[in-house]
């Protein structure tokens, strides 16, 4: 068993997005690796500018807005989605993206941001990533 | 610990459903052992004819209806939810049903698709086939 | 690795929050540690009468209403969830409150159930607690 956490983002709600990324920065910043493989609503994420829009977030139906929480997120010095992504790249982790989602939602290579994604794979690659890792979620 | 992916089926929503028995045969695919435990919203599934009806899917929240993806599902050659199900049990994975929602929800073993099912159980059922397994995920 | 079960409870859902105790109490019950860290809407549950309100229910969208439930759980002798929740102290189970969430949902420390609450951690609390876990689980 290796020092890692696997993570599947089936989700595409920020809020779960922002949890994903939270432990897997956790993990990376404390010498552990973190794979994230983004597979259905959370793949939606990763098509150009997925982070910013996309499917009604559960923060809005409870009345917390996305300003709010951008703003909440500024003044207590959260980082956004955005920064969340660019740390968990710049510290070392990866990024799968799930080619079965791409054929079923009809996803092309280029309607993703790949300069966000290290490779693509299918449910083979989360087994080989997750059957040795210390902390496995689906989120 | 055992070479073994232990999955909670608590959702009854059919995009999870579909994740958690891809994820499930892809471990049993590569020699590890699966076992689902089906629970609250889940088990609803293993009804009689539940695989194919059911609760709101939020692939159609979202637009995405039944029938188109059942459309791309065949186009693809992605497996229908009935045989992901069929596959999973003649790949030897274990469908284990929670007997507290039985009970909650006042099904009976005979409300139940029988053949899917490989045992009845509790948490200690779960903790039992968890706790030394090298996957676990909720779903 | 050490025999323990560590849940990150990110929902608010009462049903999401009983499949967590359950998990918990019955890992605890069979002689395994167990912590639930508290995060996002699960947070939410920990603040003071929270655990009897607070966000609409999957339960009551699917027809299956609060009173009915409780019902349903005395008369089959299923645990209610403050039960549940003294249970799993009772048991030895750890609770840890998520102070990100805290700061971004403007909680104050007042406005929790303090007694419900063992510690208060950010991530690399959960990662420290989840790393040698055999059973990891997001909810």
């Amino acid at each position: 068993m290796s020092e890692k956490a696997v993570i599947i983002v089936h989700s595409g709600d920020m809020d779960k997005l922002c949890s994903a990324l939270i432990v897997a920065n956790g993990a990376l910043s404390m010498g552990l690796e973190a794979s994230l493989y983004f597979t259905f609503w959370g793949l939606l994420r990763l098509k150009k500018n997925g982070l910013n829009k996309g499917p009604l977030s559960k923060m809005n139906l409870l009345g917390l807005g996305k300003m709010m929480i951008k703003m909440r997120m500024k003044k207590n010095n959260v980082a956004s989605f955005e920064r969340l992504m660019a740390d968990f790249k710049e510290l070392g982790g990866k990024v799968i993206a799930c080619e079965m989602t791409m054929e079923l939602m009809g996803i092309k290579k280029k309607d993703l941001n790949q300069n966000l994604i290290d490779c693509y794979g299918a449910v083979g690659t989360y087994i080989q990533e997750a059957r040795d890792a210390s902390i496995t979620l689906f989120i």
